[in-house]
């Protein structure tokens, strides 16, 4: 491709309403363009990333056994009613009416399409099990859009979808497809992670995350030092410390604290750590058969931070989890929030497992302006539970048993659940089994964000200079650069001959071939981030020769005229 | 592919809502899916098939210069109210609103988008020509869908669209399309024309239409037998008849014919055929400055119909063409409709030019019940314009002045105009020019039905058994079918074996190991279509050999097994 017969469209200017380094680069590099919040134009040079990523996609799930198939964007309302998610769904699901008033909606995902074709297209065992797989256009309508592609409303997205008569067979594709999954990513050249995830409002038990590692990531990710073990922070189980615990010394004894709310306030008041304190958060509880609720304690050591979502999941805690007020505490504790402590509390305690492993620990004493010392479990308090209801924190030993909790920052670029009946249950998709007898089936579903892998490429992969592509994804493997052609028969000569040798070879070379600078050449093919360089000038060609520049090492080197092919081949 | 772990989902039954034989054949062939009215699902088979047709549309795209971007299938409003299409679009276009109640629309082109695009990022003469296209989802809220995806509302298109900034360069781009679209019906193996074609409401002047050739196809072309020359029946020139004019003998004269209306009555009363007479037809006129319609006379000769379009476009005539009441005519010119002719009338008359070729003729006296024969133009009426306002028929003289007429159906499944400045016009998208001006671009637009190609390939090409698709895009080049082949070992190794070599060679193919009787197997993959069949069977096997099958000649033939490769490869 010629640069002067292409979309070129790099900008110079870091846009002002881009918030993120992708967003940025993709506009700056000529790689999309916004129609309107959360749409975005693919321009050429992003199309071919995009592509590219499809292909690898698709490669891989062939080669699992999945089947690709392709679903409308515009689905019947019917169908959505049928499985309950039309009332279950809030405003992201855009909703439309055609011209005869008949509601439709655009796709978020094809469960309710794939269940209904499938109910209708297999109906023996012996057909099973199916994978079936689309990459297609979705369209989820954020309530705020933004980063670009990474939160757009309308995107790309392989979805797969897997009918099975045994949870043992499901389990088998769900492992095949964790297995291409971690292939794709390795084909696409990023550093990434499975992770064990929550499986959300989709639905099921078994569910994995797949996280492109990238400092911006919205999502944290905990996984140990010395095993495969890797979590979402929301889910990744927090363990009792394995050190054994000191023997209890101390004895309760209630201190005047006035002004001394805060766990840090503590921690300077009493001269400890704040892994000598505990701190009880006051929640609202579950309804009970008279729909009444009642408050409860969650207790952790000063040190930690609740997970919402273990919290969420406890029997005595209502969801989603949320907060009593100053007031509701006041009138049921008669103490002031910065006060409140285990020891005595006439509500239901739930305690976590660090918080727990603790002896001599300072609390509040359920008296305003008041912290009591030396306590210990048991011992000065006897009814309450254990739970695991923090966040796991780096240097935490892994849940496995095997080495020690890192926290990195992802991004999520794809999630394989084992749905179970959810969708097959509710639309009755079943088949004759062995028995001859009607069995509804089992599901899995596997998707991954072909838009958003873009953009987390560019998270994980760039400088101040631009993007910097993995090979397999590039628009372009080589950039040819001559310096100042228009003014150099030789130089034209030696670009044309090369540019022609590259492309029978099959290597996509974008040839810049326009009457700029050559610092605006550089600039530009930088900021593409096209892998490989080839820079044609007057004094190298003196001995025959043109420089090789790698994007991503910035090595440099001199290479014959006649090597340049296989240089660049061999890449 | 294995057919075991496939999914094939034929039927026996032709579905009785498909009234098409394409519609029908995709349903049974397990091509496609109804999910609702309009929308189709394509399955496995019907997608393999899609992406052969997208892939060859696309390498002669970009053959051409064309260069390949995505645009959003949701586009915001403001851009359809900037080009005047937002009140133009009737209910085809689909207009949604999003959860913050803003106006947008599902796509049904994209020159508002693309226009508004290159407005933005082409400032330039010197990045101009450019060629710009897409493959993409497509939705027109057809008012009855029909013909399964021939008329759908969710389809598959290329659109591609040239900016310009002379007529010269728009010339050659369109010409270069052209090119590109013979290139790729030939290389798509169907029987196709291009046509000289209306531009309809897209707007521009010159425009193409290319059609696949098939007898159920909605159009009719008419394309010389001895030339290049081609065009839509609604446009095609009908010239004056070649031959010299008769000379006139006759005097007119006045006869009664009571009960003679209609051109086969006035015939069989005077015993001529209808190509000795005239037949004059009254519509309504174009408004004057008083906003006042007078009554047109269109005159026709009688074997001869009236081209609706070609009359709409007279001055003279309103637009949409409506028929004169027999009170509006009996008030006019005091006679009833079946007596009506041209001589003596006080209203314009416009005459064909066929019809004004004729001498000593017969026409409507302008009097009830009496006709004239005898008539001749001049002598008898000296008043009337003559113009080309009638349909091209079979036999005609080809108006390129080589050969004769001949007229097919046709399936319309391109479409490449010289747009003009319509929209850029609009949307002022412009460039410096090199003058250093601001100029408004000229635009092409050129557009292929991918979906809609594959319902018109079956068109073409199928018989009673199913569909034959032509090599290039049929889902797989090779059927393997194994006779019995669980209960014969020796038939399973050769099969497996056969099936080892062809995926090897990277041949795609279709192994039918099913527990199925031959008959239905071999049913199945004529119903698919598959190009070429190798069949095993023992009795063949005793000699080392297989039986191939040509799906399109039904030439049979064995093989020896070791030849089987070569020959399906060489096919």
């Amino acid at each position: 491709m010629r640069t002067s017969q292409y979309l070129l469209s790099t900008q110079k200017e870091t846009p002002a309403d881009a918030e993120v380094v992708s967003h940025q680069l993709m506009l700056r590099a000529g790689m999309v363009r916004k129609l309107a919040s959360g749409l975005y134009t693919w321009l050429p040079s992003g199309l071919r990333v995009l592509n590219k990523v499809a292909d690898i996609v698709r490669q891989e799930m062939n080669k699992a056994g999945a089947i690709e198939m392709l679903m409308p964007v515009v689905q019947p309302a019917d169908l959505w009613q049928e499985s309950g998610r039309w009332d279950e769904y809030g405003p992201e699901l855009l909703r439309v009416k055609d011209r005869h008033n008949r509601d439709f909606v655009l796709g978020p995902t094809h469960e309710e399409v794939i269940t209904s074709l499938v109910k209708n297209e297999i109906s023996s065992y012996k057909q099973l099990p199916i994978n079936l797989y689309q990459i297609q256009t979705k369209f989820r309508d954020e309530v705020r859009p933004r980063f670009g592609i990474m939160r757009g409303r309308e995107f790309t997205m392989k979805d797969a979808y897997s009918f099975h008569t045994s949870d043992e067979s499901l389990q088998q594709t769900y492992q095949g497809m964790f297995q291409a999954y971690c292939n794709i990513f390795e084909r696409l050249g990023l550093e990434f992670r499975p992770v064990i995830a929550d499986s959300g409002s989709i639905g099921g038990a078994v569910s994995h995350e797949f996280h492109v590692l990238a400092e911006s990531g919205e999502d944290a990710i905990a996984f140990s030092d010395s095993s495969d073990y890797a979590a979402n922070v929301e889910m990744a189980e927090a363990i009792a410390p394995v050190t054994e615990q000191v023997p209890a010394m101390s004895v309760k004894t209630q201190v005047a604290t006035p002004d001394v709310k805060t766990i840090q306030q503590v921690c300077s008041h009493f001269n400890i750590t704040a892994d000598k304190t505990v701190k009880t958060i006051v929640v609202l509880g579950a309804e009970n058969e008279k729909g009444q609720q009642d408050l409860v304690a969650l207790v952790l050591r000063g040190d930690h931070s609740l997970n919402n979502i273990k919290a969420e999941k406890l029997a005595e805690v209502y969801a989603p989890l949320t907060m009593a007020t100053d007031a509701q505490i006041l009138e049921k504790i008669n103490c002031e929030v910065g006060s409140i402590g285990p020891i005595g509390l006439p509500i239901p305690i739930i305690v976590d497992r660090s918080a727990a492993h603790l002896t001599d620990f300072v609390c509040g004493a359920n008296e305003t302006g008041s912290h009591l010392t030396g306590v210990n479990w048991d011992k000065d308090i006897a009814d309450y539970q254990i739970a695991d209801i923090r966040n796991i924190e780096a240097g935490d030993p892994s849940p496995d048993g095997q080495g020690t909790i890192e926290i990195k920052r992802g991004i999520e670029v794809g999630h394989i659940f084992q749905l179970g009946e959810k969708y097959s249950s509710a639309m009755g998709c079943g088949v004759l089994n062995e028995q001859g007898k009607h069995q509804i089936l089992t599901m899995g579903c596997y998707g991954i964000g072909v838009s958003r892998i873009v953009a987390a490429a560019i998270e994980q992969n760039h400088d101040k200079y631009g993007i910097i592509w993995p090979d397999a994804i590039a628009p372009f493997k080589v950039a040819l650069i001559p310096m100042n052609m228009h003014k150099s028969h030789r130089i034209q000569q030696v670009a044309e001959s090369l540019y022609e040798q590259l492309v029978s070879a099959g290597i996509e070379v974008l040839f810049d071939d326009r009457k700029e600078r050559p610092g605006v050449m550089f600039n530009d093919m930088e900021l593409i981030g096209i892998p490989h360089t080839i820079v044609i000038g007057e004094r190298n060609l003196d001995e025959n020769k043109v420089e090789y520049k790698n994007r991503r090492s910035g090595e440099k080197q001199l290479v014959e005229i006649d090597n340049v092919l296989s240089l660049v081949a061999d890449c």
